[in-house]
């Protein structure tokens, strides 16, 4: 796929910077009869939303969504659906101050180096208002997963060092921070207020499971579930590492301890663990999908920083405003969307893998 | 792209099982004018072959590659590059015990699940002979490289527990884990006997740097190098886990230690640092591009595993023949290919980028 | 490509429904540095309009045409370029009568077989509205094309019988059909009268030819210039048949008769004709490009037609209402743009086929 | 897709030259559990093959194709199906004389412009050998295709000004020239004669058309059926023309001949007519899919024609050697291959466009 999009069968395109008139997203390849409004959509760009709590930017972003086409009585078309959420509050003066100077841990060089110069205003289109677009797209994409039954938990599991200790799903949206351990939430909250004191920021981990998701998702060879998953959040700005299932850990594990097993229950074949994370060979196994994500310090930080200009002079830069100093919480709702949009497209994409299905599909 | 291609511009498709006549990869998108011939691909072949020292498995694997098309007098024509290796050693009986039994670890469910019947000779299209191809097109890839100066060094940066600790590169062909580290290599070995007197297999991490690569490439977007890159090198099999730059780490750092300033140094724009690994927002900044692969365990042990047959009977597997205890040291020329095959795809990608460029291109 | 996108390398992305809130585009892979404004894209989009002759219909379409992003400055950017027109005049009791009544000619009853409902006003998705997405993105490709000096001549060839008799490029614009002969124009006026008497509708050919497009573009097999030129003439609603260069008449052509031979003129290699329509072997040749579209006539008429409605039953359909008695001259423009597209795109693919070229490209 | 591919769900990607080691093609996405083999495919390649008639050429190829990969048991398992027709009769010394010499109406002089050289044997692969491949996959399309009952007339329609005049489905395998009417067969041997003693070609006109196919293939926009069945016909070779239905004849029709009313017979919605060809609004419609292509006459004529040599001297060349005088009966079997493969890729496409489809998928 293109620049902008994301999914052969369920395709994704963003647009927009975050200093433009507006951010969208066009969907196509959504399938008529889908029961959607504004509503589905924007309780998913809520989640994105700042000013929730002291620890995400003051900016105040209404963030409302509208759709512009591909819907019709309350159902989708089965043409493309455009969404279009309009920027309300575009004080581009927050940013006058780097348009010639390379913020560090920013796109700013690499913008300039790739199309010879760029849109400054908070970043153009690397900001993290152009997730708007994904999330848009990812609350139609878990509608379609709703239906099917395949559901999500996506939950920070760290804030710096400190990581959660328990799971307690209903604890997830009443923090913050979207961690399932109300404890480690509280020391999150307390690192963060250090961080923020000595005018720095902080990182963390997010976890996305995906339940139910049938066996057989996703392909052998280059277009393997995994893999999908792994471009899917990669390309999340902030995203550094990617696991799945035990990750990182089973380069020091045996065979004997990292092969899963199978054994009977109620008449189904059954791992006797998930190392795997849900996906055996790029298909998906049917087990839980487990994924893991990790996710840099917030850039923007206001102690100074050594820097260049885009002409070459050295400098300090000390990048006041409103910033986050920590994203990963705002970054839960978008790691989900784009697992939704992965997993949407590999079901799709698995319709046509056996024959006799196919017979039986033109048959009725 | 499809289930079996990787690459948008520089396109590589491969086919073949595991004991099928032939395996091979059709190139499609390479510019014409590069020499080439069968040698410069049969080196990189000869990086993954089996049997060169007592940890890869002893089967002979000749994999003599044949060019059928694409290439004239010596250089590619710009037309398809079709690569066979013949099969030749195809010893169906080694595996004649599990052709209705699910060997844990292996995509043996998976692949019942997605495609209700599957070829069980040595795991078919999901054996690691299906690497073959891949190795063919990126030493094409490669070759594109070295012609723009563009390098590599990919080796082996831990096994099981044994991690390296210093860096020379080289002793990185000398010993047989492809490791930069002499006595890291010596201890890894000790391991590996350990691990083969137990029945027991063996992962790693594998870790590619790449020099010279021009600032600009990838996208701001979905097309990001790093989620290219951690699609690559997530759709090679055993892989669980993508890196870049400083990767899991940056979940526990701050802001103030993640950030890469900028300095000038001879003139030209330069990072005080490089946590990114080489890539900002989702394109290269011009420093080297760090990357690293978790590999999981071989999982063909021959210890007894717990496992069901497909018709739904409860069994213990014991898995005998010719397995590497451990895959790492054949896995760093599939990792250096993946890797090739992406960066080739951005730099061509990239010529659009800006119009005054194209213009001055086709003024020619 | 996916189902609402066009072009591998410069990839527009359409969305919206005749009578929903908007309609637009997204341009993803415009290098940046372009100069672009509303303007420039207006000027394309008034060219589709109707209301300026009695011979279209006489609704009243604004279709301002608003730029949402991938612009900054007075210059695109390189990310993705919103593009979106408003709907103003969505009077949907004009088209009350059909919301459950096959409209012979129009996409009504397949819309309904492919995704089981449909929106019924004016045609939906269906409706020539579509193209105002593609115009507009077309306008952003005749720029590109501007600037490497390659230019169109667009025109009718024929409305019913009418054909032109001489080609006065001048003239084009001068009259309601864009035929480049005034007295076919006014046959072609009195022919039209006719048609709108017997309450009845007219087709037409149109012919696009384009200056000075380098030699070498297209390729050799499935992407050929000329096969990808008629997916996108043909991806036009009315649109029936393709011709290139002689087109159907080569059929009955002899080879001695149809070959292209060559002289050399100035120092250039030059053809001695031009029946191949500038493209050999799927590249273009360097000569003229001559492509015909065959138009059919404007479905919708308010003579009785039998019918049936979607629960089955036989009836007659009246369509009355604001339509075009022939679409001809409007999908002028429509036709250049979908040439525009496709001959930006081949420009971008070609820039990689020679190694030595890309070489040059990145040492500079 | 790429250059050398073909289709988004069901792709072939041809490779081979003319006179290289081997021609073939790599299918991927064919679902598991089709009855395949080397038979069914070497059926359709007897259909392309030359030497069946005075009218085509005196060449010896045996073509014959070898299953590599993706048929276990004789089943295709879902993974990539390699196909490999080795070439035997490579008589480079039959085209020495133009290897430095641009034969009229061949993409000789394109081929250099492209890549800045070229593979001069034969044509390389812009020769008719190349067809080949598409053949091969062709066949497994329709293989496909006759599991859902769709199937094929393909015939010729006229050879240069020769048109049949009768339909008798029968005598279509029964003359050189897959004519439906014995007496135009005869009539086209007279004129084809008469060609050769002039050293002279002639084209022709193929028409295929397709039965049985359901109603609502294909898309409303860009990836309409009938666009990508014209991308697919002008992709092959000598193809200078596409007709859907009546064609280029509905340019000069009144809407209320060309319009297709509908009616209820037997319970079913039924088209009064079928000047439409088969597709409304990009989408079939239950009818008979009707596609017609004009092939120019066979470039390669050995009576002297004016051309210039790569180094720009002007030169008169003849070209001897084995051609046929017409290839518009080798290239039936080529048009309906690539009518074979759109149709399948569109079925396949077609899977999700209604959301309650796919929920009765996978409920099962």
């Amino acid at each position: 796929m293109n620049k902008s999009s994301f999914g052969n069968h369920f395709t994704v395109t963003t647009w927009g910077e975050s200093h433009g008139k507006a951010l969208g997203a066009v969907v196509d390849g959504c399938p008529a009869g889908l029961s959607l409004n504004e509503e589905d959509i924007q309780k998913f760009l809520d989640r994105r939303k700042p000013g929730q709590s002291r620890y995400t930017t003051a900016r105040k972003e209404g963030d409302l969504v509208e759709i512009l086409s591909g819907v019709f009585e309350g159902k989708t078309t089965g043409t493309p659906i455009s969404l279009i959420v309009r920027n309300t509050d575009q004080r581009s003066r927050d940013y006058g101050n780097i348009a010639y100077t390379y913020r560090p841990g920013h796109a700013d060089f690499t913008f300039d180096a790739k199309y010879g110069f760029r849109d400054y205003r908070g970043g153009g289109r690397s900001s993290g208002r152009e997730t708007i677009g994904r999330v848009a797209a990812g609350a139609i994409a878990a509608k379609i997963l709703e239906t099917l039954e395949i559901s999500f938990y996506t939950y920070t599991k760290s804030i710096g060092p400190v990581k959660i200790e328990s799971f307690d799903a209903e604890e997830i949206s009443k923090n913050a921070f979207y961690m399932p351990d109300a404890k480690a939430a509280e020391a999150a909250g307390a690192y963060l207020e250090e961080c923020m004191k000595n005018q720095d920021s902080a990182g963390g981990i997010i976890e996305c499971r995906i339940k139910n998701v049938p066996a057989g998702l996703g392909n052998p060879v280059f277009e393997k579930l995994d893999a999908v998953l792994a471009e899917a959040v990669m390309s999340i700005g902030a995203v550094k590492a990617v696991e799945i299932g035990d990750g990182i850990q089973v380069s020091a594990m045996k065979g004997s301890e990292d092969n899963d097993g199978f054994h009977m229950e109620n008449g189904q074949i059954t791992k006797n663990s998930n190392h795997a994370g849900g996906i055996m060979g790029g298909m998906s196994d049917g087990s839980e999908i487990i994924l893991r994500a990790a996710i840099k310090p917030t850039p923007s930080i206001s102690q100074p920083q050594n820097t260049v200009t885009d002409s070459g002079e050295e400098t300090s830069l000390e990048i006041h405003g409103r910033h986050d100093p920590v994203i990963v919480p705002r970054a839960v709702v978008v790691v989900e969307s784009m697992c939704a949009l992965a997993i949407v497209d590999a079901l799709f994409s698995n319709m046509t893998s056996q024959m006799d299905r196919i017979q039986e599909f033109y048959q009725k």
